[in-house]
């Protein structure tokens, strides 16, 4: 029995992991598992995760870290009860010495006892809040991938880890530029407010009509290109960074956690969120 | 000559920090360089960054990171254009294998090549929010230190950082808890929205007019506790890790960086904000 998008994408997060841990369903997870947060993904040697987490650190909006293993572990558990980073993700693809080597769907085969995984919260949070708010998505609408640019923005160096940072763009209609800033911004992470808008030359892109990865969209009347942090930006450090081994998510196939996308902490634990509205609850004095 | 609070309250941060780097003032933080974002302090060998800060990470409530040094840099370049951890914090607490060992005002003669600094975020910056939506802090206003009690919330642990999360009190109108959740739940950096309010017991505390730090603080009519994630919780998961060495801020004797106090991120670097409100903002589509 094979899984296609369109048998998962109504179905409960358990059958969406249940397909992609048992290899039948390898494809793109956007709008899978609706609700939930997804995050990209980096696995490296323990030897440079401190030099990867100060990365994370210092460049929050491009690389908002989500969850951590614990090394050698393949368990994520502050991100689901039975997450299993060998397995429960569609495609990875394996960098060796920088270089893509390759792309599987499951790492099991080559885990090792020092690896440590990186989750990175990603744009679908965002979009989700864009689009209740009435925000178009063209690229969700017309199923292409949004378009991707290398600006001239610098990234803050940690170890071998440096670059520019990767932008994701979208036109957003002129007199809601406002109101989508202070949106993003309550999703720290899931790269925050856009780092610009407007002239696409102040952030050193030459022309919006040729993004670096992705798909060019079409400009609406009335509308203004609008640019956030995009976490290719982590892939490229990581390249630049030349590690013997590093796996990443391949680009559009997330780990789906069980996190909620609206979750204030992106942990599964007791007693860290307030999870019964305020107004809700009793109160004793 | 020497500074005094009153002389420090109203100067500007660099007049601030030269005197606490010159060892002319020594005393606690609050109020001081008013406008800039504050940091707990925690450095230790690079042998034990790596699991505190994945302990940071999975506790970002007590434990939001703003900081991290390179390994044996003591300047904090993301912080600061020119923080030198070794003197700009007004007094620091030595720890060895978990003891307290002795406070001093400078730590240069026990700076190593192997020490990582942690900043984490706290509550002040929450608090200039309160106060400036009218709740009223009683602990500021009557120069008390805020009650923090020791919950029966556990953290999420880390290689060896674990325990109970410290919690800090403070008494809110009943009929301005939601709005006041509202508000902490913009600050990630700072605690976020408190973690409980009501019933002290519910969380594992027996008795509100006995906190284990701090001072009491009367109840007014008409209002709940409110409970914070606090900032002492990685204090007490440090001494817990019994570390061989561990150097810590006095509590309430705090790292003031470059950072305004309500910045999306807390990083000193170009093109990761928008500093420019965006109706201000030019636009060319």
């Amino acid at each position: 029995m094979t899984d296609t998008y369109a048998t998962l994408k109504t179905a409960e997060l358990g059958r969406v992991r249940a397909a992609i841990r048992a290899g039948r369903y390898r494809s793109h997870t956007a709008g899978l598992g609706r609700g939930h947060l997804q995050a990209n993904l980096a696995i490296m040697p323990e030897d440079q995760a401190l030099d990867f987490m100060r990365f994370c650190q210092r460049n929050p909006k491009p690389c908002p870290l989500t969850g951590v293993s614990d090394t050698g572990d393949p368990m994520m558990v502050t991100l689901g009860a039975d997450i299993d980073i060998r397995t429960d993700v569609p495609a990875y693809n394996i960098y060796r010495d920088g270089r893509l080597d390759g792309t599987v769907t499951d790492i099991s085969d080559i885990w090792r006892d020092d690896l440590v995984v990186f989750a990175l919260g990603c744009s679908f949070t965002f979009e989700h809040a864009l689009q209740a708010a009435g925000i178009d998505m063209w690229h969700i609408a017309n199923d292409t991938t949004v378009p991707m640019f290398r600006s001239g923005l610098d990234t803050v160096p940690a170890g071998p880890f440096a670059g520019k940072m990767v932008v994701s763009m979208r036109f957003v209609p002129q007199d809601r530029i406002d109101e989508v800033i202070a949106i993003c911004r309550r999703y720290p992470l899931a790269h925050g407010a856009p780092v610009h808008w407007g002239d696409p030359a102040a952030i050193g892109i030459g022309d919006i009509a040729r993004p670096d990865w992705g798909d060019p969209t079409p400009q609406a009347p009335g509308t203004v290109p609008v640019f956030w942090a995009c976490g290719v930006t982590p892939q490229v450090a990581i390249e630049n960074a030349r590690l013997p081994l590093c796996i990443t998510h391949k680009p559009g196939h997330m780990l789906i956690t069980d996190i909620a996308e609206d979750a204030e902490v992106p942990v599964m634990a007791p007693g860290t969120l307030i999870t019964t509205p305020p107004s809700q609850q009793g109160a004793t004095p």
